[in-house]
């Protein structure tokens, strides 16, 4: 992969992460934790769930980023906010990103591609469910109906086939990345919800 | 083991994540990542602390069960709710049959008879923590006092003496669970409880 | 290191840990299961981060001390909370003395000294945050402002600067953990506080 586009989507998970502990009035130290969980905790459970050491504990890129992602927080939080909306095309590219290079991983080392789907997304939105449940709430993941898993596993599964058809390297990365992010965007801006179950209606 | 019983297990376990979500209002995305948590968290967990790779993420049929469980519910979440306190008792089924698992597994690995039993505890309730926790909330485990931890510790016991006897496979593994499922209905039945620390009164 | 250090260590966040079970009226398996995962919970994680297995699960101390801080809290815990002030000064020890533990095991699995000062600050206070989010609880580490992890990362520093100078063993260890456990007292002391970021107030 492209290591400077892999510490480009760090930054901005980063970004999310020490932002959301200004939002929640979090000091330095726990804008830092949520900062480095929200960039490389997904990557981190992928690692874990393969059986390898988590690439986080080798690469420096992965900690000096957040850290430069919660210093830019600590100053310039409120311009940092009023950039969202742009921010956020560039989490959606996060997501493109991480899913195609999660599920490239997890296929090099011999898992299924059932099983290489699932850890694609969960590269992808794993960061952000710890991030929540460090800061003490329910995943958004899981209940705000926001299509964020869905065109991951999509992505996910196109580097899947991708890769059964013998279609590998930076190709096949950008066109399943490529394909997470259109579908995230296509999703944020014509509103698509996930389904709730048979019958319910949605969070009191 | 038995990989059907082991399957029967992990879409019991699935079925009360799922249904967590649906209680909770989440969407489908919600809804899988809890039935696939609380059914297979528990091992994921017993094998990232014995060291090995998490079985959950080799065998198709650990993450196959969660979906099918996750659909059940998502179409048919009324019925299954009228039929839990049936599905209760093959909760106490999946908390036997997993401790005793559990158990024989971190003995295989060379754990000593006090870890495997932690372990084979951890098989068995550690998805329900997970689904917790992804939810919000504070584990069930902790405060509601329901003997469920316990059947679990007594199974994973009984599992370690027979190992140490040289009493091992099928005849060992459906003693100890048959002696945890036992002890865990008798305890709904009865509503034995775990003790507070000395002095105090239930949760506030 | 001197196990029995370590199990000092241990035995007092194990303490904090059950005590914190007490104060939210969860019974013996709750309390038991804090004292667990608060005493030897940052070792695990650590642990796992350099990819090998938990030592929780081979030394069998790790497993009977935090067994015994439950029994204490149980039988004794109004006395326990008395004595917390004092508490408190072991509590920095165990800081001290796990961030120059963890960090010396991170150097020594070929970890680069940056990602061995994180580890060595997720030794000393991996544990309470596992036991916040147990607990339901936003871990007070993000945001009550008390130099904790501060002292923790000047500690782990010094370990690895003392590695670097090739000075290691026990008087490396002794030295950052009396480093470590001196800011944590003065900070505790003078109520030394961690920044929040620029122009934001304390938590709501």
């Amino acid at each position: 992969m492209t290591p400077a586009l892999d510490l480009a989507g760090i930054f901005v998970f980063a970004l999310s992460g020490a932002l959301q502990g200004v939002r929640k009035r979090l000091d330095v130290v726990g804008m830092a934790v949520l900062a480095f969980f929200t960039a490389v905790g997904g990557g981190i459970t992928r690692d874990l769930f393969i059986g390898v050491q988590p690439a986080a504990f080798r690469d420096t890129g992965y900690l000096l980023v957040p850290i430069a992602a919660t210093a830019i927080a600590f100053f310039w939080h409120p311009q940092v906010e009023r950039a969202m909306p742009g921010v956020l095309v560039f989490d959606a590219a996060g997501i493109g990103l991480f899913c195609a290079v999660g599920t490239a991983k997890a296929l090099a080392y011999g898992l299924s591609p059932l099983h290489a789907v699932l850890l694609g997304v969960c590269t992808a939105v794993g960061g952000g469910v710890i991030r929540d449940v460090l800061s003490g709430e329910m995943p958004t993941l899981l209940y705000d109906r926001q299509l964020y898993a869905v065109p991951a596993m999509l992505g996910s599964t196109a580097m899947a086939v991708l890769y059964a058809l013998d279609i590998r390297g930076f190709a096949a990365t950008l066109s399943s990345a490529v394909l997470a992010f259109a579908l995230r965007i296509l999703a944020m801006r014509y509103g698509w919800r996930a389904p709730l179950a048979r019958g319910v209606g949605g969070p009191v």
